[in-house]
């Protein structure tokens, strides 16, 4: 449809995810009357990417050496690992500011349906990093899907031998900001099996 | 919040129209596992429209050479121009392959809030193109909204004094496949203006 350059740009970037034959028309001709060194910026962000990007060898997460900002930030934790299973997760919890321990990305979640097992994933290096008895609890915090919830109860299976590590799974119930009266079954059933005392006496397990 | 090259990337990404931060983030990771030729074909691409693109000459549309492959094809017809807003347009016209004349691509449509007034439109470019008396029919397809109407009247006050040239401009309805229950009320009333006979007889004007 358009001249070859054009279209090439258009059909090289209609295939990134997310982005549909006329988003990739759009930002086509929003380069066209670009400033030549935002294209040149970007075109050079993507060269580089390829070439100093790597994964960090102790946890997984995307890396410009061959350990990652988190592993070799002395001040973090390493007592405890969070388990999550790809790098946009540990982005995700970096954010909230509320973990200061280390990650182990996993690279996915067991997936029967899409051929993804766990030998498909970085388990072994996990198991690794508890040899030594240095981690005290490992976090999963693997999607609450069906995916993340098998991988879960794989880890859960896996990790129960070392006595010593306290295994935890992150809190599910009603998201912040949300509305009781649009929650899913399955989310609302969640947070009522999780609900925690506010005031009052504990009930007894007979009257519970 | 990621390692530098990977932060680098996600900003670019998000500077392109359409692509939230979310959206680049995607893109990022998706780039990370992909196949590097395909980043570097993306990297190529980018690069190769800052220097093989440039404008036609005579109509305004993208082009690799002087002139674009439209007005450089003699099987079109260069008695009827279609004047448009940008070369996206010209594109979305070429796929009906109902037009086999030629195009002028303004570069935009007036609009006074954001500061584009009539000297900043190709239209000096168009008179220039009916001065030879070759021309005999110009169809108006600027937009159907706000502004691409002001450009259409400015534009038929513009070719008014060339007697000889027929001036159109596209019908405005009801969208093909669309649902008379949900058109709006302009474009309904711009269908019923628009009806065409389709038998019976033509009533007098006394009756209409």
């Amino acid at each position: 449809m358009y001249e070859g350059v054009v279209q090439d740009l258009i059909d090289e970037l209609g295939r990134l995810p997310g982005v549909g034959p006329k988003g990739a028309q759009r930002i086509a001709f929003h380069l066209l009357t670009a400033d030549p060194e935002d294209i040149t910026r970007l075109a050079e962000a993507l060269l580089q990417i390829r070439e100093k990007i790597s994964f960090c060898e102790v946890c997984g997460n995307v890396a410009e050496a061959q350990r990652c900002r988190i592993c070799l930030d002395e001040r973090r934790d390493p007592g405890v690992i969070c388990v999550v299973e790809q790098s946009q997760d540990v982005a995700a919890i970096e954010r909230t500011r509320e973990f200061r321990g280390r990650y182990h990305v996993l690279g996915g979640a067991i997936n029967p349906i899409g051929g993804v097992g766990p030998e498909d994933l970085r388990l072994r290096e996990l198991v690794a990093r508890l040899a030594d008895g240095a981690v005290g609890e490992v976090i999963i915090a693997t999607d609450p899907d069906l995916e993340g919830e098998a991988t879960a109860t794989y880890l859960t299976r896996l990790l129960a031998p070392y006595e010593e590590v306290m295994v935890s799974r992150l809190a599910s119930g009603l998201p912040v900001g949300g509305d009781l009266e649009y929650a899913d079954e399955v989310t609302l059933g969640r947070a009522f099996e999780g609900r925690r005392q506010v005031s009052g006496q504990t009930p007894s397990p007979a009257t519970r």
